[in-house]
Parts: structure tokens; C-alpha cells; sequence
């Protein structure tokens, strides 16, 4: 299994950059579509049925498709600069699970189906999650076919141009009917199975989370002949709110982070005339990261008052904690000989799928923590033993 | 004059912008080419010899070029968003000086020029003044012909299309031994006059300034998942260091803005793993600006350390201070009657013109202190006794 995994992630490690720089693995980009091409190649491989559905995620079946089928696996387009374990693992280990299953000699008594699930991260068009977003309703199509990118250009433009068709899309009853379970594995994003000394664990909860812009508007002004006391310099307020943020995150328990920020007009000689920059907020409960966001604001609005600057803060997305069904988690934990449940800080597909279907997660241990990132590593053995417990894991649901 | 001087301004404001957006008038760009016919019509209609330099500035003569011309001028790029007003009034104010100076039936003695100077504000290729900088050799022709825009085209390209040759930059003898005086006249860029009660000032220094870069470099990670204490978070020094310089600045007289920061990878649920920062320093002599710049740079390093995060503080460029000859000053505040003689913090081709020419300027009073924005303002009746005062130096500089 070993050589086998080290041979399907070289294959797979080739596309859409790697190295220092990382990964640039965006939804409907050729690099996307050789990701996709890989997706069937390995379904064909294995004899596996391969299909798209309405939204762009590909199925890949192991039996006549239908309800009370098994599934799993994760997506395969990465954030920018990206790791290579984000996504592909799950991908990676959901098809050697069934080299494995096979192996063991087991014939499963349901359909069991590997899934690529289109654009989670959203780095290309802002929205993550959005091929299952689409699949399970909670995103219209009429919204998602008017996301645009950086260049400007649509989803519904991009699908298009790859060769699928947005008129498509829509939430699928048919693709969702046949679901009787998802099980995603995913390496950690944090350390909290290498603190407990375990390879592989189980989710017990998603973090709520939520972006929020901040919008400081000031005046544009000359940096070398405006007094400090007649500028309204929205730089300052924002330094002050990144500082706030992260005491009230600190103090609360929670997480915030400013990771994009955006200045106008960003010249070195020139005071900005406006700052905006997105807050990413996370907690254990949602009243936390609401505290959390209220006590941000309160410091933003009361250090942009000091300079004469207005400050606004929207929020663009918010999503409820997620707490994966206990029999399901229980259930897997026991098939695992007692695997540790963890939480986590991170969306994922198995968390807009939780709301309409038995949803489950694993998670491969990640000796730093670093996620989305280059530097994202998990070793061979415990990706190996990701796929032997995914095993495990997919035959106690399809036959048992 | 108030009604052909309300003619000549309409004429230009309409070319590269205006309005809300401001104006974005960026050196050999089609705007540019059409900011240089008008300078080119504006000459003929008044019966003067145009020439253009080797470095692309633009000259419009008065009587023979030669030796001891006092010159005029200022500049008619801007920055993004600029205002309407600084540099293109030192050149309508000097088309329309030569006006007034045959409405009152004055012959000078000397040879007269109004000057356009080329990419003043350096907003497209990075450096400032880049024509005053090649006419006086403190700037390489083969450095100038390398910088680069945003788009990766550089100055020797843009030129060449423009049908401007960029082989014979450099340093112009001939130009710079004609010019026995500078005057330009500019908008004040602050409410020194306003706070005077005086429309029309003498310009006694322009302060030391320089751009550092302050680059944090810390550790990309999953803003959903990185536990605070595991991050190396280079917004958050970065954060510190606006503060502290504002402090800084306060404290010493001196000023300080942060006007550019580029983040890596700038994603809202990232942890950036670089914030590159430009801080803009300038005070009324060099020692407060080193003093300034030290403090501050500790300041960065102190709140880096404390976030795992490395810093490095790079001087781009730094300019000492400009003082004009108390001789030509003290002549031309006599000519107008003792107007009141007021320092600057921004670099102009006047400051870089002093340390080879006689040289000096004036500014028109600027009610808010505005400047580098679309508001940025003076009123008519300022501009004419702006018009009248230029007319009023002239008249003494070449016929005396």
C-alpha cells in the first residue's frame, strides 16, 4: 500500500504547480481540468462507473449507482499557494480504500462511490463549497452563476469554457436520494493528533465561522505635507482594529485573522483614502464568534472616531457550527478501535452535506498544524493508515 | 485675467479624468500625449519656439534659447486619484504670466521659458521627477531606461511608443547651462498660507524625505485552524508598526505614513505568510528623519520578535533636505511686497533643479491643505494673484 500510495500522489502531485511556491489549483482552470482528467483516469483504472453531475462534481462508482450508497473523498482544487494534502488526500485515499477493500476480498452490500466535489476552497470565485452548495440547494444557481473571479469573468463563463454547461445547475435530487452516508477524510489543519500521538482521528463538531469586511473610509491626502492632526489616515484605525482583534480572540478563546486587506489608492506618498480589510472569525459557539465580532467592531468603530475616519462592518458570509450525528461518529470511532474526535476550525463539503445527509469525517495526523500553505505535510505511514481506517471506516457502512 | 485664466483650466481639466475618480495622468500614457499637445498649442497661440528636450521635458521660449533664460513650470502628470491642481497650475500660470507680462508692455532682457517636466510624480515607473532627475545627471539614463511599470513595461518602451527616444536620455549641458533661474509656482500642499491669511507664499526649504520598505515575513497558515499561539502572523507587527510610527512621528515633529502594504497571499482565510509595508518619513531635517526611522524600525523589530515573525527595513529612496538661496528668496518676497517664505514636506523639480540652478517657488494658498486627491483646491481669485505674483517675479528676474 505504501508503494502504491507513493505512486498515485507523484501522479497527482504533478499538476497545478508544487514546489516552494505551492499549489494554484482553481475551480474550471485547465489546471482544473487536468485535475479531472486524472479523477477519471483512475475511476477507468479501477472500473470504477465514472459520472458529472449537474454541478460538476464527479461520482465514480464501485457497484450500479443508487440510494443508500456510501461515499467518499474531498475535492481536489486547492486555496493560492497552496498544500499539496488539502483536498487530493481524501481524492487519494477514497480510491486506494478501494484497492483495499478489494484486497480484503469484501463485496459491499450497498453502491460505494468516490466524489470530487467542484471549487471548495472558492478561491477563484469567493464562495467556498459550492459544488456541494449547489448539489444540496443551500446556494442558488442563479447566485452562483453570477459569482465572477478576479479577471472579472463568471462562473457560469468559466464552466462554459471548460466544456459544462451552467444551466445546469441546481440542487440535485437524484445525486443526494442516492447518498445513504459521506465519509471525508482530510488532513488535520491544526496539531491536535500529533498532541494526542494518534494517526487518525474522527470529527466531532465544525467550528461556526464567518467573514466580515471592514471598511475604513478616511481622506485621501499628501504623506509629505499633511499634518498629523489634520488627517484622517484610515491606515491607523485598521492597525488598531488588527490589535484589537487579536487580544479579544486571545481572551474569548476564539480565532480572528486579517489576511487580505486592500488600500486605496496604495501609493507610498499618499495617506489612503479608504482600507478595507475581511475579518475571518471562528469559535467554538456561534455566541462566542459573535461577541467575538461585536467587541472587533466596538474597537474599530472607537479608534476610526480618534482619526475622523467612518468604518462599516458587513458581514459576507457566516456559517453554523456543524455537528457531525454521534451514532454515525460513534459508530466509526468503534470500527477504529477508538479513535480520538476532535474539532476543527475549517469548512468543509462534509459540513454543507451534514445538513441533508449522515455525514462523517477523518482526519490524518499533521505533525506542525501548517495547512494551506506549502509547507502542509502529513508522513507516508499516516496517510497509509488513513486509507487503511478510510477501509475500515467504508466497510462497516456498505456491508454491514 | 479671471476669465481667461477661467478658459485656459477648463481647456486642460478635461484631459485624464476628474470629477469624483480624480485625475490619473501617467507619464507616456496617451493621456500624457495629450497633456504635451496642449503645452505644444498653448506655445504657438502665444507665438513661442517649443522644443522638447532629450529627456522628454517640454520647453516653450520667449525671445532666442541661450544663456540666462529665466524659466517657469512645473509638471502636468499626477498621481492615481490626483487633484486638477498640483503641478498643471504652475504651467497654466506660466503661459498665463507671459500674458500678463505683454499686457503690461514689458520686454525682458533675458530669454523667458515655460517647462513641463516629465513624470513628476513618478506614479507609473516608481521615481519622482524622472525628467528634472536625466536634465541634471542625478538620475542615469540607463537606470531610467530599466524602471518598469506595473504592467512590466519599461520607461525605454513606453517612450519609444509614444515616439519619444529613450537613446538620448541623459544629462542635458546644453539645456541646463541655458536656465539662469527656476521659478515654479505650485499649489500649497497644506494650510500654511490659509493659517497666514496670504494667497501667495515663498518656498524656504523642502524637507528630507525617503521611502522605506518594511518587509515582515512570517508563516502562511489556515486562518480556521492554526491555534493563535502556534502562528507567525506578519499583519500583526505590521499592525504595531503603523502605530508606533504614528507615535513617533507625533513626537518628533516629524511625519510619517504608511500608504502601500502588499500582503501574501492577501486570502481572507489565510494567515499571510509576508506584508510588505512602504512608510513614507519626512521631517524638517535629516537627523529627525534618521532618529524617526530608527524608532520606528525598532518598534518592528520589537513587536516581529515577539510573533516569530523576521523584519527587514529597506531605505528605497531618501532625499535631503532642499534649501532654497536665501538671495533669490529674499528678492522675490521683496518683489511681492514681503509675502511670507514657508517650508514643505513634498519633493518637487524645483528641489531637484536647486542643487545645479538658482532656483525657487512659490505657492498659492490651498484652503483645506489638500493635496494627491480629487479635492484638492485653490480658488480662482488665488490662482489669478498667483498669475499676477508670477508675472511680478518674472518681470524682476528678467529685466533687472
Amino acid at each position: 500500500m505504501r508503494v502504491r500510495f507513493e505512486r498515485i500522489w507523484a501522479g497527482l502531485a504533478r499538476i497545478g504547480g508544487g514546489g516552494a511556491d505551492g499549489y494554484r489549483r482553481f475551480a474550471w482552470t485547465p489546471v482544473d481540468l487536468a485535475l479531472r482528467g486524472w479523477f477519471e483516469e483512475e475511476a477507468a483504472r479501477r472500473g470504477l462507473t465514472y459520472e458529472r453531475d449537474r454541478n460538476g462534481n464527479q461520482w465514480a462508482w464501485w457497484g450500479t449507482p443508487g440510494p443508500g450508497a456510501v461515499v467518499t473523498g474531498s475535492h481536489l482544487d486547492s486555496v493560492p499557494g497552496g498544500g499539496a494534502f488539502d483536498g487530493p488526500l481524501g481524492v487519494v485515499s477514497a480510491f486506494l480504500a478501494v484497492d483495499e477493500l478489494r484486497e480484503r476480498g469484501v463485496t459491499p452490500a450497498r453502491p460505494l462511490a468516490v466524489v470530487n466535489f467542484a471549487d471548495e476552497e472558492g478561491a477563484r470565485f469567493g464562495v467556498a463549497c459550492v459544488g456541494s452548495r449547489l448539489l444540496t440547494g443551500v446556494l442558488s444557481p442563479a447566485d452562483a452563476r453570477k459569482l465572477r473571479d478576479a479577471d472579472g469573468v463568471t462562473l457560469a463563463e468559466a464552466m462554459r469554457a471548460a466544456g459544462a454547461d451552467p444551466d445546469a445547475l441546481g440542487r440535485d435530487e437524484e445525486a443526494l436520494s442516492r447518498i445513504g452516508a459521506f465519509v471525508e477524510l482530510h488532513i488535520e489543519q491544526g496539531r491536535g493528533l500529533a498532541d494526542l500521538d494518534a494517526p487518525v482521528g474522527v470529527a466531532s463538531a465544525i467550528w461556526p465561522h464567518g467573514r466580515w469586511r471592514c471598511t475604513f473610509r478616511g481622506e485621501a491626502n499628501h504623506a509629505g505635507t499633511t499634518r498629523l492632526a489634520d488627517r484622517h489616515d484610515p491606515m491607523l484605525p485598521f492597525a488598531s482594529t488588527v490589535l484589537a482583534a487579536r487580544e479579544s480572540a486571545e481572551r474569548l478563546g476564539a480565532l480572528a485573522t486579517f489576511g487580505r486587506v486592500r488600500v486605496d489608492p496604495n501609493g507610498t506618498n499618499a495617506i489612503p483614502s479608504r482600507v478595507d480589510a475581511w475579518l475571518d472569525g471562528r469559535a467554538p459557539d456561534a455566541g462566542t464568534v459573535r461577541a467575538m465580532v461585536d467587541e472587533i467592531t466596538e474597537a474599530a468603530r472607537a479608534a476610526a472616531a480618534g482619526h475622523g475616519v467612518r468604518v462599516e462592518v458587513v458581514a459576507e458570509s457566516t456559517t453554523p457550527v456543524v455537528r457531525f450525528g454521534d451514532e454515525l461518529r460513534d459508530r466509526i470511532a468503534a470500527a477504529l478501535g477508538g479513535a480520538p474526535a476532535l474539532p476543527t476550525g475549517a469548512g468543509h463539503d462534509a459540513g454543507i452535506l451534514s445538513a441533508s445527509v449522515p455525514t462523517a469525517m477523518l482526519f490524518v495526523r499533521n505533525p506542525t498544524g501548517v495547512s494551506h500553505s506549502p509547507a502542509e505535510h502529513a508522513g507516508v505511514d499516516d496517510c497509509v493508515a488513513g486509507v487503511t481506517a478510510l477501509a475500515t471506516v467504508l466497510e462497516e457502512l456498505a456491508c454491514r
